[in-house]
């Protein structure tokens, strides 16, 4: 691990793989479990960093795809980096752009080499290779940069999987040796669909390479939540104890408990700016659409123990407005409520952790999913695309 | 004057009308002269009342016909009023609604009793009378309340708008016979269009009443500029100097500069907020769109000098970039700048004043337009419609 980074483990939980830890960035400690919220265009969506830093996030995600794109590294560098360039003083983690280059661009070829695509934005045809994702990162300057992988979609058949798996592998040592900045960590990605052979031999590969940290890609991609449950319990405990571990675009109340008890650190997901722009709350463990009639007149906060800017000044009633009236400011409010009560959620099982009251405080979340739980619908498409 | 209520005047300049006061209300006091941010629907767009505090403001605005429109007058009520509903502790001022019955309705009867329109949200038909005004904002419970008015279009031939004049007069007796509360101050509008005899004539008879302030409206409604500048100068000395005042609908520079010279007080408009929500910043008497190409690689802030959370923290070639990706972010911040940068204006006026340095100190905004001047553009539509 870089001399700025260290991973120290608090507490570890008597029934589970659960563990509170304390990752260590050049920009400031993250206390995990945690959720970090996504500003994938240097901007977590209708929120200040002064609102996220009220919300209690720590780390926060920003997209290298999005960003080559526009407005490109090179000013973002000069104007002194990522933290600089959109004002978060925290710890930033830039994903590599990989999933995007498979998830959104029609137009490419995949080589060994890299993959060549045509820019949605103005047609250009533009190149990333383990290389230039990782020039790009160093360029953004982020605490936590990912290595640039390969992505299969769902469903896929094996042996495509297999592919994307040993390319996976061949690219991410290629961005250890392109990787410049000791001031930043470079995770690498545990792949391998849905099949836990391939995934645990991913993991036992990747274990080797002494990384700082380490992700599970390629889940939340449309498989059923309960895959994603059995891909965490067989791989996490394979990933170096002693290095922090993120799943990737999941942030889901149960895929996050069930995850944590396998020995996850680290979770990401566009859910709540996403559902802050459509109206839509998140309320202990449930959606709520503040457009719909039951809140029109419903004076009281949307929870009255949630401590956000949110909840301690307006009630239902009012955001019922807001979203009826489309004014810009209750899609604000409510990504701010969202995004505190997912950080929360996570603080909550740290606390748990911490006094080893986890798995019986969570007991509800780690159940297996009962049919027609209304968790699954919010489990798609959690990664930024 | 309501018990609740006063003025004081610290400061009157030595070279012109101008003054600096202080206007107390049941929520706080006004330091006049002073921009006043408007919350048409209960909020002030892509702003919270926490950033709203920060950039200064004090008397903010909401709006009686579209408020009664939705979400109801009897819903806030049930709220504890409006400061409580938006959570905004200070003063607050609630147009009448007259400006936006003639403004937007275009299905409508206007007799001596009332104004009779369809709703532009569900078609059904409303009627709008003085009384009916009134009442909802007694409901709406807001420190300053506005007379029902008839605002004459410009241009429109002098018949019209003397009748229109008149119907002002007697409405706004009605008014004050219908008002409740002595928690809030019922402010007198005087009209009489492009006329400035009928102005006179109207102010003085205004000024009888004995109201505990006064406003000019039917300004800002197309006319050019210099003739607002006339308008105020005729009207404002002829109103009790003891009350506020307040210009309705006007909030550029050069406007209120020359108002505060004739005794003006109290400003509103929606063009900070609506510059925002177009990407367009106030920037030192300019107006710039932050969409521009000179902006992109600029790494400055809007203004150095400039106080507020945006300029503070945020470089040009940021907002370029949220502005370019159309991130509601970059709203909310050119918003916070923009309002800021009004308040700042009329604040810094004020000290002037109180230093006796007014007419010396802004001469150049003083000075009557010349041809091709930027400020006429941003003169239009200053009233939130
Ligand atoms: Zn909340
Ligand atoms: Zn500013």
């Amino acid at each position: 691990m870089p001399a700025k980074f260290s991973f120290q483990c608090q507490a570890q939980c008597s029934h589970t793989q659960a563990r509170a830890g304390t990752f260590h960035t050049p920009h400031g400690p993250v206390h995990t479990p945690r959720f970090m919220p996504v500003g994938t265009l240097a901007n977590v969506k209708t929120v200040t960093p002064a609102q996220l830093q009220a919300a209690g996030a720590e780390m926060v995600l920003a997209n290298t795809y999005h960003l080559h794109l526009q407005p490109g590294e090179d000013l973002i560098a000069e104007a002194g980096g990522l933290h600089s360039f959109m004002a978060w003083p925290g710890p930033i983690l830039t994903d590599s752009g990989g999933f995007q280059v498979f998830s959104l661009s029609k137009i490419r070829t995949i080589s060994e080499d890299g993959v060549v695509f045509r820019s949605p934005r103005d047609g250009r045809l533009i190149e990333m290779s383990p290389e230039h994702s990782i020039h790009i990162q160093n360029q953004l300057g982020a605490d936590v940069i990912m290595a640039f992988d390969e992505c299969p979609p769902y469903p896929a058949d094996r042996e495509a999987v297999i592919a994307a798996t040993d390319r996976t592998y061949s690219w991410l040592k290629r961005c250890i040796q392109a990787h410049q900045r000791s001031d930043q960590a470079l995770f690498g990605i545990v792949q391998g669909g849905v099949h836990l052979d391939l995934r645990q031999a991913a993991a036992e590969q990747l274990a080797q390479l002494d990384l700082p940290g380490y992700a599970i890609g390629g889940v939340s991609v449309g498989e059923p939540p309960e895959l994603i449950k059995k891909i965490v319990k067989a791989t996490t405990p394979l990933l170096p104890p002693d290095r922090p571990r993120y799943l990737m675009g999941v942030g889901t109340y149960r895929e996050m408990a069930q995850a944590i008890a396998s020995g996850i650190d680290l979770f990401d997901c566009v859910i709540p700016t996403r559902l802050g722009r459509h109206g839509a709350a998140l309320v202990r463990g449930e959606r709520w659409n503040l457009k719909n009639a039951r809140f029109r007149r419903d004076l009281t906060p949307m929870d009255a123990d949630c401590p956000c800017y949110t909840c301690q000044n307006f009630s239902r009633a009012y955001l019922c407005h807001l979203i009826h009236a489309q004014e810009l400011l209750g899609y604000t409010l409510i990504s701010i409520h969202n995004i505190t009560e997912l950080i929360r959620f996570t603080q909550q099982i740290r606390q748990a952790i911490l006094q080893d009251r986890f798995a019986e405080q969570f007991q509800a979340w780690l159940q297996p999913l009962e049919k027609g739980q209304s968790s699954a619908d919010l489990t798609q498409s959690g990664r930024e695309a």
